[in-house]
């Protein structure tokens, strides 16, 4: 967003959905994503930051739900969403060694909101995904600080940038520049109308297996990088990279509701070509801000809004769609980019 | 019952929470059980049928979820009740060899009462459970028809016996007689009171590891079966059972919520001395008659109660016991039963 | 095969690994394949039987693994594969109205040729997996006997037929006419040479949805058969179908590997178009003949082969192309058939 | 264990089957465990490492598993040993808020010694693991630091302390003083001997359901307490523990072995008297000396020794056993502790 020129401003439709005001997960009213981004040099990495709604999180919780589509990843906070099928802090997404410190930074951002953390109720539950920016990122050196996750979160908007910015800094996609992207379809059931957004890190895959819209034009960027004499062993890299894929969505969905959504995930990143590889740390988190559930609910029992199953096809629909495009965003928003050791990916902007 | 003695008319007070008037899974308004009985020489097997609610259960289906303990076992339709959340025909108990005639007799049930099945709609999810009866039945004669599930459920009713009755006649126990087992807990929340009631198939066990309410009784059991002279390849066959646990209540439970519950069925089998041995098929169904989900639902959302997550404790308590006294009526209201090839298998009742 | 005109012969070459000789599951040494096929009228269906290996599978088992893609399905025997990692009957494909049947079928086969089942040993678990095909089958008619299943099982061959033959004879594929399909690949590793191929009986998605070899095809044959005035709410139908993928492979994979090559068919089906929908039960099973485990085993540990996880990603590729490419054998292979109340499939090759 | 009263030195004999040399996680050759203690007024905390094995594990892993028997918790690492069946860093363990730390100092730990980690190769799956202290210590002052982290690796020894200690030094079990426990099991199958071990960091339950090794004295306690005029709100309050297992063994077990064995555990704790409340996050980490992966592997494929899956109870009855034992060292070697603002959590030794 912010004037960058998306993948349908290139000609290509993803779908056939209707798309929200702003094609982004911020079409989801009260999300917010905000970036710190670090570039210095064989610096090349992040934070992305994404406040899922308004209001305490902790004592008002997101009803959320996780998929693992490929566990080869570092990822934190699911065991506890599958359990309890809450989200009750940011999510916050950075590098595979900065996980710690991702944490670490929720926690300066949740303690002092919330006096009863640890001492007159239980602890809180922080999310944190990541992606390995190895290649371009000099990852070993930590550069991540705590301080960058508050500054994340205190700038997140609802128009933000895509791309090679916050944790999408030193990500690679299908070996060309990946990162942060997004999109949003609009699902009409009955008389209602509800909208699922996705954004996406996106760090995954091999450029000959790289599909645009059905074109497989991964096919020749690869021919034309063998020309260009790209080394040989840059093009046969092995997959150490990992998609996060991070749904939001006004629709009252349950947690195993969310979990089906969140599941055709996969069928969005397929459409772009991967097959999955073995080193691709693949994680959705998906939410739903339609419910609210009381950390100091005192009756016995609340009512919660579900989707009716039998038209849930559309959120189906919309989540294989707007992930297909959110990953296509993350590839043509990003410019290229030369990091380590005069490591090097290209745009897609290029090929296009 | 049925003035059957139970565990606790031997003085034996299981837990202490309050008990259900029947003290019986049918403590849960519309639960019925119904059983019946082939015992004729080696065919010691039968059928036990549970009627989970009342009403039309395809066009009014309850909230479900299962969870595996152990998975070396046939029994079937979980999947789609992980997936869906619901349960949507009678819940068969039946021996192994017997599952498919347990679907087939479901669908006996089911496809009159609802001609949309097949045609306008969907096909149905059969829940048919199953220990191996082996030891004390001629397993390989699959002596269970069609019928039998049709008349087990023609039979149920809110009194029914436990012990070696329907499925459970040639079911054993820690190597004594077990079978048919039934308990219930009532759980109050604020001002709301609830019912949780537990159904086993049991069919489990070494003796030397039995614990009644906490003493090892097995091992004196087990040396006085030896100086019986039981034969040692007896005494030391591995387990090759299984423990089927129906679980129903009149909480406001979530599939997910469910799920948690069933889970804590392993604690109440654990106090009556199990570790859970490799092959021993151990299935947990749990379902709530609080909400229903309309199979031909034409509105976007509906409105669900759930139980409040905080004071979830009490359903945990209530399994657990509920479950341990469910295993002990199984085999305390068992006679002792001589099936194929003169194997044979005391009764609990013969050491109190 | 069996000089079927299959997607490679008008043109379309899937993915870039090489085939195996005949492009079928039963390229992997020992998988055999045989039909049953009832097509008398309304009856529309029939039995479809994989035998995994040579030899006794209940003494010398299979590692093997299941993935549910989504669990709306009634397939049954993936727990126990789950919980034990071993494959010990032939997989039977059906009807989902004839899972019980197609369980009888299969211990009509096991029983006599292992006596020792429910005496001396346990008991053994059936695998069937199912699809509805009741929208041109007479489904609540339940036609397929025992006796087919033995027939099947009796028939299987290397060289089988695809389409609308045995358990694909009723089935839908993108709401034209669909069935069983099969494709298989080569992976090199180092020095070693292994197959990999797949079997699918396909049955789900819509018209609209439909993309082949990257062209979105479906949009075209929606567009002409509604201006050849199809039905609308045939058109408009929901999903009520399955898709069953059947991996047989000679890498020497631990379950843990098939699991993940399991999970890998998604990437296939989506590349067709697929985005998983609500009412489309979706299941693989994935088995490997490299290594033999024993029944009756004696010693306290044995030696098995497992891959290089490094190297699993041609696994990888192999498995999300032949899945592509068997789906597209069994819609293509398919003639185009009228079933129950008038209710018609188009073929593919009309369109192609 | 150096010389500390253990519960069988109590008179207590817990289960069955023979005890390794020191009864301990580190009967396992090449287990080793280190503490850090924070003990200072308020400060009630620390850190317990735990060294699988002899050699750079990154290099040359373990193959692993783990199970979550409840997933109310914050532990980190378990969805990469999940999918891939390894572990490749130390375990540690210490509160709630400290996992970023935790994750922090296990880099510093791996990083120097393998310079191939996010340069060469891909990133390192720390493996951290924790309770809430929160009742004694303060856990909002986040008192853990990197450096402890390498400081209780560098002390990790074949002997160490049990109780209050390392990152048991606040926990609570049974609203009694709680912490690191351990014991062993040997496991004697055909002509070979096996050790399994299992370490526990206990911080869960209420005192009226604590049961020594079959005998209620939980309710005893919870009686003396309330005449000794403990605050109700104290001894009312709901479990916000957590227990983390972890096991270790020289049986050549599989992921899916270990991940069975791993998921007995909870019967050793429900013989305790455990219902797993709902606050209690509950993990479990299974890992198997046996067999190594070597990260660099070259070769297609390797040969594993997998354990006799038929003999595999000897092992469900050694994680039974040396689980509840553990429970009770953690409990009978822990002093009375007095922590912020005067909470206190009692001995149990004062009550034996």
């Amino acid at each position: 967003m912010k004037n960058q020129k998306r993948i349908e401003d290139y000609g290509h439709r993803i779908g056939n959905l209707e798309r929200g005001v702003r094609n982004s997960i911020t079409d989801v009213e009260g999300v917010l994503v905000g970036h710190v981004t670090l570039n210095d040099g064989p610096v090349k990495t992040g934070v992305t930051a994404i406040i899922p709604s308004t209001g305490n999180l902790f004592k008002e919780k997101l009803i959320c739900a996780s998929h693992v589509i490929n566990g080869f990843g570092k990822s934190v906070g699911m065991m506890q969403i599958d359990e309890l099928g809450t989200l009750e802090t940011p999510i916050v997404l950075t590098n595979t060694l900065s996980v710690g410190t991702g944490i670490d930074g929720i926690l300066d951002y949740m303690l002092p909101e919330n006096p009863e953390i640890g001492t007159s109720t239980g602890t809180v539950n922080s999310v944190v995904c990541e992606c390995n920016d190895g290649f371009l990122n000099d990852i070993r050196g930590r550069h991540v600080e705590r301080g960058h996750v508050l500054e994340a979160l205190s700038l997140a908007g609802a128009d933000f940038m895509e791309g090679a910015i916050g944790a999408g800094t030193g990500m690679s996609c299908y070996q060309l520049k990946g990162g942060i992207g997004t999109a949003s379809r609009i699902v009409k059931i009955e008389d209602s109308v509800f909208t699922l957004g996705a954004l996406v890190l996106s760090n995954f895959g091999r450029t000959k297996d790289f599909t645009l819209n059905g074109d497989p034009i991964g096919l020749r960027i690869h021919r034309e990088m063998e020309m260009k004499e790209v080394p040989k062993e840059i093009l046969d890299e092995r997959d150490k990279g990992s998609i996060i894929v991070i749904l939001a969505t006004d629709m009252p969905l349950s947690s195993r509701q969310l979990k089906r959504v969140a599941k055709r995930s996969v069928n969005g990143i397929a459409r772009t070509g991967s097959f999955t590889g073995n080193g691709s740390g693949e994680v959705v988190i998906a939410f739903s801000t339609a419910n609210r559930i009381s950390h100091f609910e005192k009756r016995a029992s609340v009512e919660i809004s579900i989707l009716n199953e039998n038209v849930i096809d559309g959120a189906f629909m919309a989540v294989t769609e707007a992930v297909e495009e959110a990953v296509l965003n993350s590839m043509v928003c990003a410019d290229v980019t030369e990091g380590r050791e005069g490591n090097r990916r290209n745009s897609l902007k290029e090929y296009l």
